[in-house]
């Protein structure tokens, strides 16, 4: 039994490309080749925070993986982070723990921003103006990175309500190649913008309708529970692709499920982001489709990150 | 963060008491001051194996604990043990893992041999004539051990079905200060003992009513999932006392739900451990009752059990 910690994970990491390993999960997800049970969950109150335990395995696989995560927000006056978390990976044949990974939430911010790199490969229009970052944290930043072998555009407009964030992310941004501009007008992003992710764990939308041009992409990564939104629902008015990474979860949590539960769109329009990697369904297919991806986060990205680590170190 | 491997959990476990912990446990349980969450659950058909996530927390209390037990039934052709598993303690306040219990499963055969010595405390007639235990696997030996510091007499009838394990229990146990008689019929074990333990994985039952002395306990610890069974229903019928660890989990897997199932017993005449032992309900109170606890297994006995090794260590 290995365990992994933060720094040799890092190193793994190096040695390897997740997207590839990524899509294959989100490809046996849609197929359904994957066990995911219910999310296990446990909440405080004081001080508040909550643990979700995801876990599953896909189908004559070697492994299954168990990833606890959890968030305290008060942590941060403590001065700890308020995220944390590791992963075990387990033997599907005998039960023997094989691996734990101490990854202290890491792995999870990689394989979200890895999903929004495969869903620019099939969605992202032919011509990216700029691309459009909104939220200025640990997700807004990897997504950018790992935008940089997909799209050839370098230039990024960053929207955020604190300047101290903006500015940060502007240096860290352009220390790796990106151009920031630096906004706190949501109209400066969309005007521009035909690329846009969205990374903020807001309760209220930032996008609405009428700010969304022709052709542009948006992908939601923020939104993983029922009570969080950055969309505005009449978006999906206008959208002519809808992707979700799991159909089932998303409507129930995340930009879709506002959307259904507004009767704007139904389940029926919806596609799967696996199906579309599988070539099953068609991604983009012309320059002015409006098209959104919703990210809730599925256990295979886990369970598919965690082997890739494990692999890759020369432990399995 | 506290790595902590079988054998140093096992001089931990030298310096403690576990069973005033485990006795806290249940009555904090029977108070509603412990929150545990459904079992997660994995399952594998090839080879057969089922993983078990159990998890909580008491309300207060400085850590939150997650277990992971595993059965794989064909692991001894690959000379593996069938039973595997880990604890994880965390902060309550902060998410922040404490510390890894890696025992193997031990902790939990422990946990479950201390509720039956606390069953005995309350339960167990004023003189035991032979204890009979039905079983001859690790928890019967368990159970027996426990029993040390609860019960004066060392006469024991064992009943199996194997003759190998049988005299390799009788010499174990007689190692360690008890006289084994090994058995192969029931009724042998039934006529002379009024203190009894049924710890096997049967799957019909193993005892019947009409063998049932006046004056008898059983302690059932086999039955933890809704198909297995030891005790004939109609046992039910003629006990003065029927003890569960959890009401709620009784209701629904062990002994107990069989006799609810068949309308032999309702949920009203049970009674819940942890309110033996805080004192708000009566245990035995004369030697001619019939008496019988069923012990499914609880969270809160893996939480208690992982803390306290935890804590003994000097690590938190």
């Amino acid at each position: 039994m290995k365990i992994i910690y933060l720094d040799e994970i890092k190193k793994c990491l190096e040695k390897i490309d997740i997207i590839p390993t990524i899509e294959k999960g989100f490809v046996a997800y849609s197929t359904g080749k994957v066990v995911i049970p219910p999310i296990g969950e446990l909440l405080f109150k004081n001080p508040p925070g909550d643990v979700h335990i995801k876990y599953g395995y896909i189908m004559d696989d070697n492994y299954y993986v168990i990833k606890i995560a959890s968030g305290f927000y008060e942590n941060p006056k403590l001065h700890l982070p308020s995220s944390n978390g590791l992963m075990l990976i387990f033997s599907q044949k005998t039960g023997v723990l094989c691996s734990i990974l101490l990854d202290e939430g890491y792995l999870t911010d990689l394989r979200t921003a890895a999903a929004g790199a495969i869903v620019a490969k099939f969605l992202a229009p032919r011509i990216v103006n700029k691309i459009g970052i909104v939220g200025t944290g640990i997700q807004a930043k990897l997504q950018l990175e790992y935008l940089k072998n997909i799209i050839n555009c370098r230039d990024v407009i960053a929207y955020g309500r604190n300047d101290h964030n903006l500015s940060q992310f502007k240096t860290e941004m352009e220390n790796k190649g990106f151009q920031v501009t630096p906004t706190r007008t949501i109209e400066e992003l969309t005007s521009f913008c035909n690329f846009i992710i969205t990374t903020t764990p807001s309760t209220s939308p930032l996008l609405f309708a009428n700010q969304i041009q022709k052709g542009t992409h948006i992908t939601a990564v923020g939104a993983d529970s029922p009570h969080k939104q950055e969309l505005d629902e009449n978006i999906f008015k206008n959208a002519d692709v809808i992707v979700a990474d799991s159909i089932k979860q998303c409507v129930e949590r995340g930009e879709i499920a506002h959307a259904i539960y507004k009767k704007i769109i139904n389940e029926k329009q919806l596609v799967e982001l696996g199906n579309i990697i599988s070539g099953k369904n068609m991604g983009r297919i012309d320059d002015q489709q409006i098209t959104i991806a919703d990210l809730t986060g599925l256990a295979v990205q886990d369970i598919q990150i965690a082997k890739s680590v494990f692999e890759a170190g020369g432990f399995s």
